[in-house]
């Protein structure tokens, strides 16, 4: 089963309850937890998400994408930007004239053109952006800080005047001057945005640099603070928490983090991540709905649910090494700080292979209705590791293997 | 400091001339960084990466796996315990018995039959672990914390006398109550081990807790910390940073990021990390050989090199929005925060999509020997856009377009 499927048959623990109370915060360690009072999903899929290489949505997908969020119960969803293309135009307009429970976005360039087109196409706010850092500042418009502040604040009391909810962020945020951001974020406050975004644009922050720059813009502005964080250097979700630790309220992020490059924050991975620490932030949302909405947007894509996807991946709850099978089957809480069923899932325990322990031959045993005693077990144990030497059996063949060993050593329980 | 052997691979000025300063640090925000002293890689793959659910390694695949990670430069090797299987244990010997630049480790419990099993296969050093945390202890073995301690230093001294190095690490170290890990690895630092290991087994630590929990133990004892994260809140990657500014020396990865579950800290994100604050920590490994050795294992698990990692996702290096693409054009350093070169990658300019701006169609016209002017860029980038609306345009759809307009515009240049 090289590079196959995972185990087809159900797994060997299915069907307990779930322990309760809920095993995801119990015991986990209380110690340097920075307490977080307020999380909103700005959910980018179909505006950072189509920049993902491989991405192109078609109107079907897009209100597809959107149902499944609005069911979910994301806050904002944040469409491409009616200027983008004649499509994106129209896709934008059908959805703001549709019933939904999110508050729809949609996300220009800092310019009061702009920003009137997207106004007129119904939408609930507006996200202007304005390169900040002296690189994006010299190759991508030329303007200086008091111009900066100059359009900025008029375009977002345009946006406001509408009644329409407006966010100003600094793009690159993470290579601007910070004294240039604090000057610009304070003036544009007073034009009353209903946030202000501090973008990484370029995945370069550390959690220690995200939660110090919010800290500092949360001290000077009275607006919510929005965070956008890439992940080129592996740390976007990291840094989001980082980021609402430090006082911001709103995360972007998109189905398995699909964006430019390799991408920013994703969905399941800040649930999981906020789940562990104050579930309650993350509890409105129908979790359940996770895999189904990971699984529809990787195969919209053509691309498999990254094995490393919190949560969702295959195998985010599998469990193969003897000593780790051996605790789960005890209590699933030794190695999982989410509970599986949480999101409608559930955990496997993986017997055919050669890192197998006793336990888990035990449990997989008990299945078939045969009961081994130590000995036997061991002897059992040491059979399938050496079988599965040359590759991992599948459960069908372990079963046989099971069943075979019980009739011959007449250890049928 | 103390903590045995120095690594076998060349110190980090060996090898390879310094570069010059590329763009990966020239304007990276220098604030709030902490100074990272020393960087060593334990590459996993063969031990912790053998627990992920697809993973099962041939022995010819194991060596192709060790040689290219040896070339790559990885300083240390961790493999299956020899009480695995039989072909674990032949594996390891045979890894044992050849020649090569990393120091070869294996990774067993922590008792005096299989720390012996261990030495008696020729590795260069011995990991053992025990669990500490009160769940993992009840569940798991029962003992308590003076045996832990003391099962723990005769073990160690057990493999230091054998001239081995010794690793001791806390298995769930976050979860365990601070003043038994601090009396335990005070205690196992007198036995003189190489190492100490901090691991977050169930990937539940955020980068702050880390960082005192390292911090704490950094305080503590005299020999090298080697820290272990798992992913299952999406921090792995952080929180082997955030050991590291807190003077951890040896971080666990595996290719790819496999092993249990959603798996661990990948080898090239880690490098990615460190890349963008101090490139003198990973300089010393050669780089260039990162993407054909994420290629290779991705191959032989028979999975896709997840679109969202660093580097060597196939887009890593894509750019594909307008705005952005204008920008790259013109500076590279404007999205990029590491130079694709230093991979032996290029980066791409996508054009044929909805998104794209009229500086990417520009660059593409001008591959083809067109120069049109400002109004006919303009125009054909509109209609490159409505066109691309029903779906990407492929690079010769692309250029079939542009030449079309060329001619029938009358915009050759």
């Amino acid at each position: 089963m090289r590079g196959g499927q995972p185990p087809a048959s159900p797994p060997t623990s299915g069907g307990k309850p779930p322990q309760a109370p809920t095993e995801t915060t119990l015991d986990t360690d209380t110690r340097n937890r920075m307490r977080i009072e307020r999380f909103h999903i700005i959910d980018s899929t179909l505006r950072e998400g189509e920049q993902f290489a491989l991405a192109h949505f078609t109107p079907e997908q897009k209100l597809q994408i959107a149902q499944a969020l609005d069911d979910f119960g994301v806050d904002y969803m944040e469409l491409t930007s009616p200027l983008a293309s004649p499509q994106s135009a129209a896709d934008l307009r059908l959805m703001a004239s549709r019933p939904r429970s999110f508050r729809l976005l949609t996300h220009v360039r800092c310019n009061h053109d702009d920003a009137q087109l997207a106004i007129d196409t119904g939408v609930d706010g507006v996200d202007v952006l304005f390169a900040t850092s002296s690189a994006l500042r010299t190759v991508s418009h030329g303007y200086s800080i008091d111009e900066i502040i100059e359009i900025g604040a008029s375009v977002v009391r345009r946006i406001t005047d509408a009644g329409l909810e407006a966010r100003f962020s600094s793009e690159d945020s993470f290579r601007s001057d910070p004294d240039d951001l604090l000057r610009i974020y304070r003036a544009i406050d007073k034009a009353r945005p209903a946030r202000v975004g501090l973008a990484d644009t370029v995945g370069v922050a550390t959690p220690r640099q995200v939660y110090e720059l919010v800290s500092m813009v949360r001290r000077n502005v009275e607006c919510d603070i929005e965070f956008h964080a890439h992940n080129d250097t592996g740390c976007a979700i990291a840094n989001a928490l980082a980021a609402l630790e430090a006082g911001a309220s709103h995360i972007d992020v998109t189905v398995l983090g699909i964006g430019e490059r390799n991408g920013i924050v994703p969905l399941g991975g800040m649930i999981a991540r906020l789940l562990t620490l104050q579930p309650e932030l993350v509890e409105r949302y129908d979790l359940e709905m996770l895999p189904q909405i990971d699984a529809m947007v990787a195969e919209i894509l053509g691309i498999e649910v990254p094995f490393n996807t919190p949560v969702t991946a295959a195998n985010a709850f599998h469990h193969k090494a003897g000593m780790h099978t051996k605790a789960v089957l005890a209590d699933p809480h030794a190695y999982e700080v989410m509970d599986p069923g949480r999101f409608g899932l559930e955990r496997q325990i993986l017997a055919g292979h050669r890192l197998v322990g006793r336990h888990a031959i035990r449990d997989r045993a008990a299945l078939l209705g045969i009961a081994f005693d130590d000995d036997q077990l061991r002897a059992v144990t040491n059979e399938v590791k050496r079988r599965s030497d040359d590759g991992p059996l599948a459960n069908d063949e372990l079963d046989a293997l099971l069943m075979h060993w019980a009739v011959t050593k007449e250890g049928v329980g």
